[in-house]
């Protein structure tokens, strides 16, 4: 099987022999890989000219919705490439988490788009900006697409998940994405994009593929284009380097090293459920994807009191993983991606070992079920420990990549921080800790060298994800050796594929511009009570001026004597004035919003539907008996929810006092009818 | 005068002689710049070991109380800043922008800091996310300070607000800071230097200056650390390729050369007062501090229908500009920093006359007030103009650093945004029209090449703060040649120099780091009413269970009529029943809420002094009659307010149904009282 590269809208073959691609189980020839002949410049020409203009126009929620779209259509086909994956090595187990945690990354920001993005192409980042005396000039943070691609090289140990986590938000943020897959597992990679191509789901030019080198690629790269990166550190080093990434000042991420830490807390001693758990997760990090992740557990930071007790319990642990096909089973750990990687990491365990004593594995004869060790690329679990790791260097910046972990000891607090910082920057670290107070210790001195902490115990074990799990909600990324870079973490992984600007002007050119209603901005007379309009009738800035109601001590007491809010500052004169806040007796900021709706309400049945909740409500001024109160309600910003015949509505309330000043204000939600809702459920009465 | 190093808590001069500074306007010395025999590891050494744990000990409102007594400390030093700032060539007004624009930045993140932030040591980043189904394991994303140095290296043109823009968010950050102030106007940030410290208001270490070379010392950097740069492209390029930089990922970021472009809109035609605003807004950009800013306007895009109008409208304007001594009351503008400039900008030009016209200046001969032209570097005014934009690249490339600009002419909308883009990247752009439609257009085709962008019209004009003026609430940097980096923007600006991390775990150990309360953790029992306790006394997770009530339809009719609220879906069965979310009559969201008060407040006099406001109020399950509500109000996050003597308490509220079905949540805020108010106020009664 020769792998084909989706370019410009076709499957293109490379031009040449290509190479071969091995399978890690045995070493048989599974397809070969080449992109010779393939025109990048043609590439990105077409990510630029087809697939951003395509992606741009759909709103953030149509975007999120051809995610769910393909989330669904590819859960359908994962048979194929769960078949596939054992090629890579990967056991059922570790297949799950690249085809079905990649799948799963697609339905999470899918959702994350159509509930914390708007249905709108500009996204609006913070409130207005007062920047001037009377108002006529504010500001605004937005994010727009960057009108270029997306370069994504990933690695070779999650061929889907590794794909997809970097696909979502780049799609989501309305920009193709020109995908280099790692050689050694490319098929299941490739695999997948036919299947995604066959779906006709993704607008067309939204994704590309190159199975191969990259060429000339980053000679065509200007400062809209992005590229985002995991692998070695010094293949990101070299890429970050490049004349036209500098020149361009082409945003670059990158996913690197990472010689993640665990720290055992002091309190879990053996015998606490919290011991057991440390046990079992550095196991289950050393072992999955036999250790080749970049999120796994290579540093293990443990008392020394309790160093003897964690070799024994994690040799045994460790002696437990059955080693094999990965198509079995009976099998829980299967061979690293080839025996390149093999010879890397038997190399990089010599190292360590340098440091540290090898106290479990390192042998290079070991049991095997189902599989030959010489044509498959397996490596035993292997455990050092090192007792003096404050003086040592390599234990903290040798990663070898593969099912290999080092204890180091520590004796207080400080050095198990320090121990931690010596990683110098993480992709992930754990504190397997009871005592709170140990991990806001742990956590507040080694935060800055982590891109995402785990903090485990007893009463979180059953649903924790693990340390190495990184999670689509959650960013994942590193300082440092880790990379520096940062992706996923919800919307904020969308966020990195725009530009951020800030906008100056009048509230009414940035409403026109963010399709947030900016007070200040013009207040138009929608002929009608707004709540007589339906939702595609409404309009930003329809305002509704209510009459005015003044607000009696009766009012006061009645109000409180039927909520029985009785609360001293509304009802003894004395006690209220005593407050710093008050001259005396003030209105319930309760009863003002509530008056404030009887104010506003146009109370027939009409398209308002219900009003689900109110934002930002603050009382600026207190409201005395005597005061009259009027509110303003204009519209804010308008949600169409799909096809549900309904959507959101925004309204800016204000509440002002006889003498023009703001008492309250706040924004008022409502769900209202579409047209076509609105007449179908008129005409049911009719 | 030779110019002092502050490097270890000490004042240093460098070992050598020095090179000499000399007065823009005169050629006369002002001082001798030379940092030789610093000890760069110890300065990064003293950054890290002193400043560092001084700052981040601090809360960020302790660190903005700090930032707002330094800017009250600088205003009343002014008048000496001034002074000296004229032998950098600053008018009057350039000194303005420079010192008082400098100090004012320090205001509003003094004031971000305690209006935005925690009054606390960690900033939570967004809500808690949901990872489990039983809520047991939750995600906060959290920054804290990165406990290295931060290096600014800032420009010559504003040796004071570039200084102070880089100063307050690395501050409020917990950071300390390095500075290296360009050379030729180097005695200006040193003199402020020295002022600062004198004060004694920023804790030792906090502060670092380095007047010279920086030697060695970017090979002491760790990801910790982080490089602020200000200065041409190819000095970042320099500074982000090194080694050390690379290795590390110390996170870099620039603002460099721009191209900025104003483009007038087609609407905005001779006659029209946007078309006054623009010869108004270039002539300014073009002359303020000679054209030396890096947001300066340099290309002038226009409908090549009105540009002879414009060439005309904008040699008048700069033909009344009086050039000379800046310390001479009727100079408009002073001279170039340096004759090195002079020469610079008279190079560029030549480079620019290639490929468009001169129309306006260009003469090395010229009026000049007060001054001698072979002592200063003087430089006319020079107005370019060019036809066939679209097919040239010096206009579009080459920063002439000074009073020079080019006009481009366009004939369509679409014409104007890729010109705009052919900048390749710039700090700022703006838009001149009184159409909303061409601004959005306009806008959305430009934005994601932008860092900030100012649309001007007649309606904001007279409160608009121009086109060349960075704001501290808004984000300052552009993509591409701008450098790609990012500064400023309030809060934006500050998390730039903190680690984002994503924290996982309990909610109860996620309350414990974070500091704010989080759904699932303990609810503890206060012993009394919370709202019996002081600020002091109360402890998050304090919880108050109410009594429940049932809700009878009298109580919805009561309401209603009450407050006037006679919405369809509280009062006709039927009407109800047609809309999609209820099964019948509801009760009003603001009953719910008002009800849920009258359970849960306590309503003696006591510490809790007033309710100021509401946030995230949802109603998630309606509320029909016969049904019963409870609430329980839990202490979610206290905010101490200085010595105000109370501080804001957010309480997370939930009011349930008889089948604790969650009804609604809110938070609910209040001012509480400290120990000292409420004992004093208590007192004055008995």
């Amino acid at each position: 099987m020769k792998l084909g590269n989706f370019v410009a809208g076709r499957w293109q073959e490379g031009n040449g022999q290509g190479r071969a691609l091995r399978s890690a189980v045995d070493g048989q020839p599974v397809a070969t890989i080449d992109s010779s002949g393939v025109d990048f410049a043609e590439v990105i020409a077409h990510a630029r000219s087809v697939g951003g203009p395509n992606l741009s126009r759909l709103t953030f929620h149509e975007r999120g919705d051809r995610l769910k779209a393909l989330a669904q259509f590819l859960l359908q086909h994962k048979k194929e490439f769960y078949e596939l994956s054992t090629r890579t090595g990967a056991t059922r187990a570790d297949s799950w988490i690249d085809i079905d945690g990649g799948i799963s990354t697609l339905f999470v920001f899918s959702s994350k788009g159509r509930r914390e993005m708007p249905n709108d192409v500009v996204y609006l980042d913070g409130p207005p900006e007062a920047l001037s005396k009377n108002g006529s000039f504010v500001g605004q943070h937005v994010y727009t697409s960057r009108p270029g691609a997306a370069i994504h090289i990933n690695a070779f140990n999650f061929p889907c998940w590794g794909m997809l986590e970097k696909l979502a938000p780049t799609l989501l943020a309305g920009v193709p994405a020109i995908v280099k897959p790692a050689s050694s597992t490319a098929y299941l990679t490739e695999l997948m994009v036919r299947r995604i191509i066959e779906s006709g789901i993704l607008p067309p030019g939204a994704l590309q593929l190159i199975c191969g080198g990259v060429g000339d690629l980053f000679e065509h790269l200007t400062c809209q284009d992005s590229i985002a990166f995991t692998g070695s550190k010094t293949t990101a080093e070299m890429l970050q380097a490049h004349p036209r990434v500098v020149s361009e000042s082409v945003p670059f991420t990158a996913e690197t090293d990472s010689l993640n830490a665990s720290i055992l807390g002091p309190d879990a001693v053996p015998g606490t459920p919290e011991f057991d758990l440390f046990v079992k997760e550095v196991t289950r990090e050393m072992t999955s994807k036999a250790g080749q992740k970049c999120t796994a557990i290579r540093r293990i930071i443990a008392p020394s009191s309790v160093s003897a007790d964690l070799v024994r319990a994690l040799s045994d642990a460790l002696g437990n993983i059955r080693i094999g096909d990965p198509a079995s089973k009976d099998v829980d750990m299967g061979p690293l991606a080839s025996h390149e990687q093999q010879r890397e990491v038997r190399a990089r365990v010599a190292e360590l070992a340098q440091e540290a004593e090898i106290v479990y594995g390192g042998l290079d004869d070991f049991d095997l079920l189902d599989a030959d060790p010489k044509l498959g690329s397996f490596f035993m679990p292997t455990l050092l420990h090192c007792e003096k790791p404050l003086r040592e260097s390599a234990v903290h910046s040798t990663e070898a990549f593969g099912p290999v972990s080092t204890i180091l000891t520590y004796d207080t607090l400080d050095e198990a921080v320090e121990l931690a910082r010596l990683g110098e920057g993480s992709l992930a670290g754990s504190i397997i800790t009871n005592d709170d107070t140990v991990a806001r210790e742990l956590v507040l001195g080694t935060a800055a060298y982590h891109g995402r902490m785990l903090i485990l115990n007893r009463h979180c074990a059953a649903e924790s994800t693990g340390h190495g799990s990184p999670l689509p909600h959650l960013v994942h990324g590193g300082p440092g050796r880790a990379g520096g870079g940062e992706e996923m973490g919800g919307v904020r992984g969308v966020l990195h594929y725009m530009q951020r600007t800030a906008l100056q002007g009048t509230p009414e050119t940035l409403t026109n511009i963010g399709h947030r209603w900016i007070r200040g901005s013009e207040q138009k007379d929608p002929g009608v009570h707004p709540f007589r309009k339906t939702f595609e009738q409404l309009e930003l800035g329809d305002t509704f001026v209510s009459e005015s109601r003044t607000v009696t001590l009766d009012d006061i007491e009645h109000f409180a004597n039927f909520t029985g809010d009785h609360f001293y500052a509304h009802m003894v004169e004395e006690d209220a004035r005593r407050n710093p806040f008050f001259e005396g007796r003030v209105a319930h900021g309760y009863l003002i919003v509530s008056f404030a709706a009887g104010l506003f309400v146009d109370p027939d049945f009409g398209p308002v539907l219900a009003n689900y909740g109110v934002d930002d409500l603050r009382f600026l001024q207190p409201l005395n008996a005597g005061d009259s109160l009027t509110v303003r309600l204009a519209c804010k910003q308008k949600t169409l929810r799909g096809d549900t015949g309904y959507g959101e509505v925004r309204w800016d309330a204000e509440v002002t006092n006889q003498d023009d000043e703001i008492v309250a204000q706040y924004d008022v939600l409502t769900m209202v009818a579409t047209n076509e809702h609105w007449n179908s459920v008129r005409n049911e009465t009719t």
